[in-house]
């Protein structure tokens, strides 16, 4: 077993640089190199890309690509630089991960690049996408950002795309609230994307997050707008539309939300208003539930939760630290008083009973007669 | 046969006297009464509460009504009055009777009276109930107006219930596109509820028609216009709520067609506009589809239409007149010229043309190779 500072604990180093270096060099969501990554590991995609045995269809242009640059080299600057800022690596197979990410099969992102106070795996457990038009209304933006603020008021997370309009107001909305919210940005995490969007991301990086599937100070560009609607969509049990224009960016988040099986709603409006437009046609004939509150929100987001399943529920999406996962263990299928863990773990009493009180308040542990008992969870 | 100038043609005419009576006597929508007429025919019900025989639960209260006045006689009169003002009574077996009424059974007005210048039941045949708040927004009155007068750009008839709001607006809207619209008072036909209606109502009378179930002359009370919405429901296949807080009476209007297998609209709004608040109730919860547009509104029409089946269909809500009946008659089963017509009619041959193409515009004849053949409708 390996650790790195900043990519927690994981068997091989080799695959977070080669997830790092894979999704430097090819745009997000390129389902071949999905492939490759799934049949291989990350460290046999880069390593049959740099060979010459590359003959399926598509994977010559992939090697070219790869070729022009030494990416691994460059995945252990940017891992570095991440290091440096405090930006978190974060894929598959780490506790971290948000699995629900593995909906999006081939298309899931390769690696997260995380900026934030925010434990972002936890914070997801009780999540919610925002979204909606950029040239929102004033009535749009009141709606998003009483929607957020209540939402956040509950403990909800708010999830949306840092973006102008209904995103930025959902995330101010949130904050308002004292709220854990998550922007996930088709820029590098490091860069505010629009530049008004500055104090914004300031606050984000403070209390919330942002993520990013592309390398650190990466600028956006229109495709990569697009294909990051997978992952807030993904991401999260229901994704809200609260304005959207017939053709408005947001529905794409709404079709990938509907098509992993997510929930959908939208908030009604003015049927003058064409902002509103894609809202209504989602609830005519989209699938969408009307609603119009916080409350209609959570009710809609419980229920999927369920229904989607144990996989992504709330214990899963927890973020322990190597103390805290050794700290489960010693107290997993038996009861131990913070003395027998300090000697299990080789830590002192004060950090084991320390660390569990924090497990106790991330829903991990609990209190019984003969001692801490960590709680059961799903492999 | 017997006939009366302002009821067509019925077998008895002590039938309508007495469906006027009991319809003054008692309040509209009596069950009680309802089953005692749907037993014993209307005449046959104003013996039956004129005799000492009524034992069953309730019937004693309602004899001891019937017997404070002579009702049959008030009935007369208004038949007279009614008659002077060109004020039409319609009741069950008439051929201007609207069947759909029957679907309220024991509820079912026992006699309508309609002042206006509008074919009703051929009207129904392409209509839809547009209702909502009287208290409506500027939002509300614009939409009403806008897709009322698009209803009528169409053909489609707007029903409504002639009051403030987007009563109004409907009517208002329909007339401007030189629709068809009908209200159904709570009031006598002949009494603008409420009285700053007035204008709206001389329009009504011009080009539209005014329908109620209470005697002419009549003011309307409370309950009254609770159990009138349950006509305006039974005589569309399909009621649009536009504006509605979430106690209005046009949400019980919704409740009576969607009870009756009636299809339900409602049009979004601000979810800041405690005036949408009942839309989106029953859009969310309510089973009401969210329509936008009078193309979203044609469309719910002509599918609850045809789902309802043919016992509404298009052909049986037309109004013919006695010389209109004897021309069908003459030209059913067999093709007919306009001299046979003539013949058979006792009419000049201009008068058989003129009715023939009359007949033509209703849909209830067609020019054949061999002559005129009327249509065949169902029974």
């Amino acid at each position: 077993m390996t650790g790195h500072p900043n990519v927690g604990v994981v068997e091989d180093v080799r695959d977070v640089v080669a997830r790092m270096a894979l999704s430097a060099a090819f745009e997000p969501g390129n389902e071949v190199v999905g492939q490759l990554v799934a049949e291989l590991g990350a460290a046999g995609a880069a390593e049959f890309l740099a060979s010459r045995e590359h003959t399926a269809r598509g994977q010559a242009a992939l090697a070219r690509r790869w070729r022009e640059e030494n990416w691994l080299a460059a995945a252990d600057v940017e891992l570095e630089l991440a290091h440096r800022r405090g930006i978190e690596v974060i894929v598959p197979g780490l506790v971290t991960w948000p699995t629900q990410l593995d909906d999006l099969q081939e298309r899931a992102p390769l690696a997260l690049r995380v900026q934030g106070a925010l434990p972002v795996r936890q914070a997801l457990a009780r999540s919610v996408a925002v979204v909606g038009a950029r040239a929102a209304t004033r009535y749009g933006v009141w709606v998003a950002e009483e929607l957020c603020t209540q939402l956040a008021v509950e403990g909800w997370c708010v999830v949306s795309g840092g973006a102008m309009g209904i995103d930025a107001a959902s995330h101010r909305g949130s904050l308002a609230g004292s709220g854990p919210t998550i922007a996930i940005s088709a820029a590098g995490v490091d860069i505010p994307v629009p530049s008004s969007n500055d104090s914004l991301f300031a606050r984000l990086y403070e209390s919330g997050a942002v993520i990013s599937e592309v390398p650190i100070g990466q600028h956006p560009n229109r495709r990569r707008f697009l294909v990051r609607n997978r992952v807030i969509a993904a991401l999260t049990p229901v994704t809200v539309v609260v304005e959207a224009a017939l053709r408005s960016g947001a529905l794409s988040t709404a079709r990938e939300a509907d098509a992993m099986g997510r929930s959908l709603c939208a908030f009604p409006g003015p049927t003058t208003s064409a902002m509103s437009a894609g809202c209504h046609e989602l609830i005519a004939r989209g699938g969408a539930a009307l609603v119009t509150s916080a409350e209609d929100v959570i009710e809609v987001a419980l229920g999927s939760r369920e229904r989607i399943g144990g996989n992504t529920g709330a214990q899963r999406f927890v973020s322990v630290d190597l103390q805290e996962q050794q700290v489960l263990d010693s107290c997993a299928n038996r009861s131990a008083s913070p003395q027998q863990i300090s000697r299990s773990c080789g830590i002192s009493i004060d950090a084991a009973t320390a660390t569990l009180y924090l497990l106790e308040r991330k829903g991990l542990v609990r209190q019984t007669a003969r001692g801490w008992r960590s709680i059961d969870r799903a492999p």
